[in-house]
Protein backbone atom coordinates (compact mmCIF):
# COMPACT_ATOMS: atom_id res chain seq x y z
CA UNK A 1 0.00 0.00 0.00
CA UNK A 2 2.89 1.93 -0.66
CA UNK A 3 2.70 4.73 -3.66
CA UNK A 4 3.77 8.36 -4.11
CA UNK A 5 3.20 10.93 -1.78
CA UNK A 6 1.12 13.52 -4.43
CA UNK A 7 -0.96 10.30 -4.81
CA UNK A 8 -1.68 9.12 -1.29
CA UNK A 9 -2.46 13.24 -0.34
CA UNK A 10 -4.58 13.41 -3.57
CA UNK A 11 -6.36 10.19 -2.60
CA UNK A 12 -7.26 11.28 0.36
CA UNK A 13 -8.89 14.51 -0.32
CA UNK A 14 -10.91 12.86 -2.99
CA UNK A 15 -12.34 10.19 -0.33
CA UNK A 16 -13.25 13.80 2.07
CA UNK A 17 -14.74 15.13 -1.27
CA UNK A 18 -16.94 12.11 -2.06
CA UNK A 19 -18.19 11.73 1.65
CA UNK A 20 -16.10 9.46 3.53
CA UNK A 21 -15.80 10.11 7.37
CA UNK A 22 -12.89 8.73 8.31
CA UNK A 23 -9.01 8.16 6.46
CA UNK A 24 -7.28 5.39 7.78
CA UNK A 25 -3.62 5.40 6.30
CA UNK A 26 -1.09 2.37 5.96
CA UNK A 27 2.23 1.45 4.18
CA UNK A 28 5.31 3.66 4.90
CA UNK A 29 4.50 5.64 8.02
CA UNK A 30 4.21 9.33 7.56
CA UNK A 31 2.16 12.45 8.70
CA UNK A 32 2.63 14.64 6.06
CA UNK A 33 -1.11 13.34 4.34
CA UNK A 34 -2.59 13.49 7.46
CA UNK A 35 -1.88 16.78 8.21
CA UNK A 36 -2.62 17.77 4.76
CA UNK A 37 -6.34 15.91 5.46
CA UNK A 38 -6.75 17.67 8.45
CA UNK A 39 -5.62 21.19 7.71
CA UNK A 40 -8.12 20.92 4.37
CA UNK A 41 -11.16 19.82 6.55
CA UNK A 42 -10.38 22.56 9.15
CA UNK A 43 -10.35 25.12 6.35
CA UNK A 44 -13.07 23.69 3.91
CA UNK A 45 -15.30 22.60 6.40
CA UNK A 46 -17.23 18.89 7.78
CA UNK A 47 -16.00 16.33 10.08
CA UNK A 48 -13.24 14.08 9.22
CA UNK A 49 -11.11 11.40 11.11
CA UNK A 50 -7.70 10.81 9.97
CA UNK A 51 -4.81 8.09 11.41
CA UNK A 52 -2.14 5.78 10.34
CA UNK A 53 -2.60 1.75 11.03
CA UNK A 54 0.63 -0.34 11.01
CA UNK A 55 -1.34 -3.17 10.35
CA UNK A 56 -3.67 -2.97 7.60
CA UNK A 57 -4.81 -6.55 7.23
CA UNK A 58 -5.22 -7.41 10.35
CA UNK A 59 -7.36 -4.36 11.19
CA UNK A 60 -9.40 -5.34 8.31
CA UNK A 61 -10.29 -8.63 9.44
CA UNK A 62 -11.07 -7.50 12.66
CA UNK A 63 -13.41 -5.06 11.05
CA UNK A 64 -14.97 -7.59 8.84
CA UNK A 65 -15.51 -9.97 12.23
CA UNK A 66 -17.36 -6.71 14.03
CA UNK A 67 -19.80 -6.75 10.69
CA UNK A 68 -18.16 -4.34 8.73
CA UNK A 69 -18.37 -4.45 4.86
CA UNK A 70 -15.15 -4.48 2.82
CA UNK A 71 -15.12 -3.16 -0.52
CA UNK A 72 -11.75 -3.74 -2.56
CA UNK A 73 -11.46 -1.36 -5.65
CA UNK A 74 -9.16 -2.95 -8.35
CA UNK A 75 -9.07 -3.21 -11.92
CA UNK A 76 -9.59 -6.95 -11.16
CA UNK A 77 -12.79 -6.49 -10.12
CA UNK A 78 -16.43 -6.73 -10.88
CA UNK A 79 -18.08 -3.83 -12.67
CA UNK A 80 -18.79 -0.98 -10.45
CA UNK A 81 -22.22 -0.41 -12.12
CA UNK A 82 -23.68 -3.42 -11.18
CA UNK A 83 -22.03 -3.87 -7.66
CA UNK A 84 -22.47 -0.22 -6.07
CA UNK A 85 -26.33 -1.18 -5.40
CA UNK A 86 -25.76 -4.20 -3.97
CA UNK A 87 -23.65 -2.18 -1.25
CA UNK A 88 -25.40 -1.62 2.29
CA UNK A 89 -25.61 1.74 3.43
CA UNK A 90 -26.77 0.69 7.35
CA UNK A 91 -23.28 -0.30 8.65
CA UNK A 92 -19.47 0.78 8.81
CA UNK A 93 -18.22 0.15 4.85
CA UNK A 94 -14.61 0.18 4.17
CA UNK A 95 -13.17 0.95 0.77
CA UNK A 96 -9.86 -0.31 0.46
CA UNK A 97 -7.58 1.32 -2.27
CA UNK A 98 -4.72 -0.82 -2.33
CA UNK A 99 -1.78 0.25 -4.80
CA UNK A 100 0.24 -2.62 -6.99
CA UNK A 101 1.15 -4.47 -3.60
CA UNK A 102 -1.69 -5.79 -2.45
CA UNK A 103 -1.54 -9.02 -0.76
CA UNK A 104 -3.58 -11.66 -2.60
CA UNK A 105 -5.50 -12.36 0.89
CA UNK A 106 -7.35 -8.84 0.39
CA UNK A 107 -9.34 -10.31 -2.64
CA UNK A 108 -10.15 -13.10 -0.07
CA UNK A 109 -11.73 -10.94 2.74
CA UNK A 110 -13.25 -8.09 0.54
CA UNK A 111 -17.73 -8.46 0.44
CA UNK A 112 -16.46 -6.74 -3.09
CA UNK A 113 -14.38 -6.80 -5.72
CA UNK A 114 -14.97 -3.99 -7.71
CA UNK A 115 -13.69 -2.78 -10.76
CA UNK A 116 -13.84 1.10 -12.08
CA UNK A 117 -13.22 -0.23 -15.38
CA UNK A 118 -11.30 -3.26 -16.28
CA UNK A 119 -8.61 -0.86 -17.38
CA UNK A 120 -5.24 0.74 -16.08
CA UNK A 121 -6.15 3.95 -14.99
CA UNK A 122 -5.73 5.63 -11.25
CA UNK A 123 -6.89 4.73 -7.59
CA UNK A 124 -7.73 8.50 -7.35
CA UNK A 125 -10.37 7.79 -10.23
CA UNK A 126 -11.53 4.63 -9.26
CA UNK A 127 -12.15 5.85 -5.40
CA UNK A 128 -13.88 9.00 -7.05
CA UNK A 129 -16.35 7.60 -9.09
CA UNK A 130 -16.94 4.19 -6.91
CA UNK A 131 -17.49 7.07 -4.01
CA UNK A 132 -20.38 9.44 -6.35
CA UNK A 133 -21.61 6.32 -7.85
CA UNK A 134 -22.44 4.30 -4.70
CA UNK A 135 -23.06 7.80 -2.34
CA UNK A 136 -24.59 10.01 -4.97
CA UNK A 137 -25.17 13.50 -4.11
CA UNK A 138 -23.43 14.80 -0.71
CA UNK A 139 -25.89 16.59 1.79
CA UNK A 140 -25.31 20.56 0.93
CA UNK A 141 -24.78 21.16 4.19
CA UNK A 142 -22.06 18.49 4.80
CA UNK A 143 -18.98 21.49 4.37
CA UNK A 144 -21.09 24.02 5.78
CA UNK A 145 -18.91 24.54 8.96
CA UNK A 146 -15.71 25.57 6.82
CA UNK A 147 -13.99 29.22 7.51
CA UNK A 148 -13.47 29.14 3.56
CA UNK A 149 -16.63 28.32 0.81
CA UNK A 150 -16.30 28.43 -2.94
CA UNK A 151 -19.10 29.69 -4.65
CA UNK A 152 -20.28 28.02 -7.93
CA UNK A 153 -19.11 30.51 -11.19
CA UNK A 154 -18.95 30.61 -14.82
CA UNK A 155 -16.71 33.64 -14.70
CA UNK A 156 -13.70 33.25 -12.26
CA UNK A 157 -12.74 32.31 -8.74
CA UNK A 158 -15.48 33.27 -6.10
CA UNK A 159 -14.83 32.84 -2.72
CA UNK A 160 -16.00 33.47 0.88
CA UNK A 161 -13.95 33.59 3.58
CA UNK A 162 -14.24 33.63 7.42
CA UNK A 163 -10.62 33.60 7.91
CA UNK A 164 -9.34 35.79 10.78
CA UNK B 1 -0.27 23.30 -15.83
CA UNK B 2 2.96 22.39 -14.37
CA UNK B 3 2.35 19.90 -11.76
CA UNK B 4 3.54 16.14 -9.86
CA UNK B 5 4.90 13.62 -12.65
CA UNK B 6 2.76 11.14 -11.09
CA UNK B 7 -0.21 12.67 -11.02
CA UNK B 8 0.15 13.70 -15.13
CA UNK B 9 0.75 10.15 -15.82
CA UNK B 10 -2.47 9.33 -13.56
CA UNK B 11 -4.34 11.82 -15.65
CA UNK B 12 -3.52 10.83 -18.95
CA UNK B 13 -4.66 7.22 -18.34
CA UNK B 14 -7.93 8.45 -16.72
CA UNK B 15 -8.67 10.75 -20.22
CA UNK B 16 -8.08 7.42 -21.81
CA UNK B 17 -10.09 4.76 -19.63
CA UNK B 18 -12.49 7.48 -19.48
CA UNK B 19 -13.02 7.69 -23.61
CA UNK B 20 -10.46 10.23 -24.41
CA UNK B 21 -9.06 9.94 -27.85
CA UNK B 22 -6.57 12.49 -28.05
CA UNK B 23 -4.17 14.08 -24.63
CA UNK B 24 -1.97 17.51 -25.24
CA UNK B 25 0.50 17.97 -22.56
CA UNK B 26 1.64 21.04 -21.75
CA UNK B 27 3.57 22.61 -19.18
CA UNK B 28 7.09 21.81 -18.87
CA UNK B 29 8.01 19.32 -21.98
CA UNK B 30 8.64 15.74 -20.93
CA UNK B 31 7.96 12.66 -22.95
CA UNK B 32 7.64 10.20 -20.11
CA UNK B 33 4.12 10.68 -20.14
CA UNK B 34 3.48 10.41 -23.49
CA UNK B 35 5.39 7.35 -23.55
CA UNK B 36 3.17 5.75 -20.47
CA UNK B 37 0.33 6.72 -22.24
CA UNK B 38 1.31 5.18 -25.33
CA UNK B 39 2.53 1.96 -23.97
CA UNK B 40 -0.28 1.18 -22.06
CA UNK B 41 -2.69 1.91 -25.27
CA UNK B 42 -1.07 -0.38 -27.50
CA UNK B 43 -0.87 -3.26 -24.91
CA UNK B 44 -4.80 -2.75 -23.71
CA UNK B 45 -6.15 -1.58 -26.96
CA UNK B 46 -7.90 0.78 -28.10
CA UNK B 47 -6.95 4.18 -30.62
CA UNK B 48 -5.40 7.19 -28.67
CA UNK B 49 -3.54 10.55 -29.73
CA UNK B 50 -1.08 11.44 -27.31
CA UNK B 51 1.01 14.84 -27.97
CA UNK B 52 2.90 17.92 -25.83
CA UNK B 53 1.71 21.66 -27.07
CA UNK B 54 4.23 23.97 -25.83
CA UNK B 55 1.35 26.98 -26.24
CA UNK B 56 -1.79 25.82 -24.98
CA UNK B 57 -3.83 28.86 -24.42
CA UNK B 58 -2.64 29.88 -28.82
CA UNK B 59 -3.93 26.00 -29.29
CA UNK B 60 -6.79 26.40 -27.50
CA UNK B 61 -8.25 29.75 -28.68
CA UNK B 62 -7.65 28.65 -32.43
CA UNK B 63 -9.66 25.67 -31.17
CA UNK B 64 -12.37 27.79 -29.78
CA UNK B 65 -12.66 30.16 -33.09
CA UNK B 66 -12.60 26.82 -35.53
CA UNK B 67 -15.62 25.82 -33.28
CA UNK B 68 -14.38 23.00 -30.96
CA UNK B 69 -15.83 23.68 -27.05
CA UNK B 70 -13.81 24.00 -24.39
CA UNK B 71 -14.62 22.53 -21.06
CA UNK B 72 -12.71 23.57 -17.85
CA UNK B 73 -12.17 21.53 -14.76
CA UNK B 74 -12.15 23.87 -11.91
CA UNK B 75 -12.93 23.95 -8.29
CA UNK B 76 -14.66 27.29 -8.75
CA UNK B 77 -16.72 26.51 -11.79
CA UNK B 78 -20.68 25.10 -11.62
CA UNK B 79 -21.71 21.49 -10.60
CA UNK B 80 -21.15 19.35 -13.11
CA UNK B 81 -24.32 17.16 -12.57
CA UNK B 82 -26.56 20.67 -14.11
CA UNK B 83 -23.46 21.54 -16.82
CA UNK B 84 -22.78 18.23 -18.31
CA UNK B 85 -25.80 17.59 -20.21
CA UNK B 86 -25.61 20.79 -21.84
CA UNK B 87 -22.05 20.05 -23.72
CA UNK B 88 -22.58 19.11 -27.07
CA UNK B 89 -21.22 14.99 -28.24
CA UNK B 90 -21.81 16.60 -32.10
CA UNK B 91 -18.14 18.97 -32.59
CA UNK B 92 -15.02 18.38 -30.61
CA UNK B 93 -15.06 18.63 -27.28
CA UNK B 94 -11.13 19.98 -25.42
CA UNK B 95 -11.23 19.04 -21.52
CA UNK B 96 -8.42 21.34 -19.69
CA UNK B 97 -7.55 20.03 -16.51
CA UNK B 98 -5.02 22.99 -15.30
CA UNK B 99 -3.50 22.44 -12.12
CA UNK B 100 -2.74 25.59 -9.59
CA UNK B 101 -0.80 27.87 -12.31
CA UNK B 102 -3.78 28.16 -14.84
CA UNK B 103 -3.94 31.56 -16.60
CA UNK B 104 -6.88 33.81 -15.73
CA UNK B 105 -7.52 34.17 -18.97
CA UNK B 106 -8.89 30.97 -19.55
CA UNK B 107 -12.70 31.20 -17.52
CA UNK B 108 -13.04 33.68 -20.33
CA UNK B 109 -12.53 31.85 -23.39
CA UNK B 110 -13.93 28.11 -21.97
CA UNK B 111 -17.37 27.68 -22.80
CA UNK B 112 -18.26 25.62 -19.61
CA UNK B 113 -16.27 26.14 -16.19
CA UNK B 114 -17.01 23.11 -14.31
CA UNK B 115 -16.58 21.79 -10.69
CA UNK B 116 -17.12 18.52 -9.73
CA UNK B 117 -17.66 19.42 -6.38
CA UNK B 118 -16.22 22.84 -5.20
CA UNK B 119 -13.90 21.03 -2.39
CA UNK B 120 -10.22 20.89 -3.05
CA UNK B 121 -9.47 17.37 -3.93
CA UNK B 122 -7.63 16.25 -7.04
CA UNK B 123 -7.94 16.71 -10.81
CA UNK B 124 -7.83 12.92 -11.39
CA UNK B 125 -10.96 12.83 -9.64
CA UNK B 126 -12.29 16.01 -11.48
CA UNK B 127 -12.03 14.71 -14.81
CA UNK B 128 -12.64 10.76 -13.88
CA UNK B 129 -16.24 11.67 -12.69
CA UNK B 130 -16.53 14.47 -15.34
CA UNK B 131 -16.37 12.54 -18.04
CA UNK B 132 -17.91 9.10 -16.75
CA UNK B 133 -21.21 11.67 -16.25
CA UNK B 134 -20.60 12.96 -19.45
CA UNK B 135 -19.65 10.25 -21.66
CA UNK B 136 -21.61 7.94 -19.53
CA UNK B 137 -20.28 4.06 -20.34
CA UNK B 138 -18.10 3.22 -22.80
CA UNK B 139 -19.06 1.12 -26.16
CA UNK B 140 -17.23 -2.26 -25.08
CA UNK B 141 -15.22 -2.62 -28.02
CA UNK B 142 -13.12 0.37 -27.02
CA UNK B 143 -10.28 -1.07 -26.16
CA UNK B 144 -10.59 -5.41 -27.74
CA UNK B 145 -7.74 -4.72 -29.99
CA UNK B 146 -5.47 -4.67 -26.98
CA UNK B 147 -2.92 -7.84 -25.90
CA UNK B 148 -3.50 -7.67 -23.08
CA UNK B 149 -7.57 -8.23 -21.09
CA UNK B 150 -8.62 -8.13 -17.88
CA UNK B 151 -11.81 -10.51 -17.09
CA UNK B 152 -14.22 -8.59 -14.40
CA UNK B 153 -13.81 -11.39 -11.59
CA UNK B 154 -14.99 -11.39 -7.74
CA UNK B 155 -11.89 -13.08 -6.45
CA UNK B 156 -8.62 -12.36 -7.79
CA UNK B 157 -6.56 -11.26 -11.39
CA UNK B 158 -8.10 -13.09 -13.73
CA UNK B 159 -6.02 -11.73 -17.68
CA UNK B 160 -6.08 -12.90 -21.36
CA UNK B 161 -2.78 -12.62 -22.71
CA UNK B 162 -1.77 -12.18 -26.74
CA UNK B 163 1.50 -11.64 -25.63
CA UNK B 164 4.35 -13.40 -27.02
Amino acid sequence: MERDKRITSHLGLTARAFGADEIILSGEEDDTPLETWEAVSERFGGKLECRYEPKPMGWLRAFSKGGGTIVHLTMYGKPWREVSEKIPFDRPVAVVVGGTKVPGELFGIADYNVAVGNQPHSEVAALAVFLDTWRGELEPERFSDGLVEVLPSDSGKKIVSRED
